[in-house]
């Protein structure tokens, strides 16, 4: 299906989309396929993470059939949390029944809260054809975003994931009403932020004992990461919980200790 | 994206959706990633109209990642007629403009339309990579599909049209909730855990000095309990939060002490 007005440049009216980051994707042409599953939905700003092949790669160019200029503009990662740091609402698309506590939207739902967000810079984390998204990339992500597929044949190409999702929320090229978080004179923390404060925490619960089994440790700190994910923290609040750790972890009931 | 339950037989409930007409497809990767699509989607009748590199075809079947199934039972024809000869209803999916009297619908709209049609069998006719489809094919149509998309990059790849106009099928079938917490072999905390957990922190903070400032701790207390009901917790991440709150109150950081 083609139809391309070569009179329109085609990143007229992008830049307000999504970032897209592709965490360990494996195969060029999948990555040319997304690249330009992304440019007919309007979205340029792609995101890699460690891609197997290396950087840039000559079979994404060829499989991208023009969308030359989303390849050329994508940033290079070596870890997911610095791929996501300059964004405040941020996805991960996976299908995966998994052991966490996180809000589970549609492709639909997902595309109409972006659209609704006004609050900063958002993104949707995919993960590579073999392995999909791990555990800690899911902890990172505000909720998780599930395609409803056969339930009997629902393992879906990375660039027909990150179409569908890039559609839905193409599709939606219109105000949004919007039902957001009341949110007086602040704003959501930016994942920079929340980071920051997940590695406060877990230094402080560190030097405490409290994270001491060592094969507990990714798991206990997960679940810590997961549930204040879905606090939606604000920077204000951030600011706030620092401060609690600081002070329960240098001046906490000194009276009961020796 | 993964999640395929294997005790579900992938053809469960197919059957009742359209069938998928390509017309000249030209790449034996894109035939095999339709067939996939097509799976995803519950539709699993598939027609071929003079594929280039002739049937079957290696290539398709390494890329349809499983869809075996529907590449096995795909039907060829050498004329487009041919192919829908028992169909009632026939969209023709093309993106171009062409001089021709015939209503246009987007993807949700035929999809409704299709689900909705109780007098017959339908089908959706997809042109080549190079060339979509000819005038002769699209007359053969009811109506026209086209896809909303970036008007200065609209070049869809064949694979990837088939599947937004698949799963705007198999959405509309689908009990799929748009949103849901995801909650593992646990439940929400009651309000007796969160108060619990909320008077344990406070009690912490007063005794490390916190909360000190007499006039701003009902705020204080008040913007945390805030946020802790926002994060939606459970019962064990009261505890587990419970258990943070001890252990930094009591054994944090220690050696910074006097």
């Amino acid at each position: 299906m083609s139809g391309t007005d070569h009179r329109i440049d085609p990143l007229t009216g992008t830049g307000a989309g999504p970032a897209v980051i592709l965490v360990d994707p494996q195969l060029g042409e999948n990555i040319g396929m997304a690249a330009r599953a992304m440019l007919n939905c309007g979205l340029t700003d792609l995101r890699l993470v460690r891609p197997r092949d290396g950087w840039p790669n000559e079979k994404a160019s060829r499989t991208s059939a023009g969308a030359d200029m989303v390849l050329e503009r994508a940033q290079l990662f070596e870890r997911t949390e610095d791929a996501i740091l300059d964004l405040t609402l941020v996805y991960a698309a996976t299908a995966r029944t998994r052991d966490m506590i996180k809000v589970i939207v549609s492709p639909t739902k997902a595309a109409a809260e972006i659209r609704g967000f006004k609050s900063g810079a958002s993104g949707i984390i995919f993960g590579g054809e073999a392995m999909g998204l791990n555990n800690d990339d899911i902890a990172l992500a505000d909720k998780i975003i599930t395609t409803p597929l056969n339930p009997g044949f629902s393992s879906l190409n990375l660039s027909q994931a990150v179409l569908l999702i890039a559609h839905e929320w193409f599709k939606l090229d219109s105000d949004f009403a919007d039902s957001n978080l009341q949110m007086p004179d602040t704003r959501p923390a930016t994942k920079q932020e929340l980071i920051g404060l997940f590695e406060h925490l877990e230094g402080a619960l560190d030097d405490s004992g409290f994270l001491h089994i060592k094969e507990k440790r990714p798991i206990m700190s997960r679940n810590l990461r997961n549930l204040f994910q879905r606090a939606q923290l604000t920077d204000q609040e951030v600011r706030t919980l620092r401060g609690v750790i600081t002070s329960l972890a240098y001046h906490g009931n000194s009276s009961k200790k020796s």
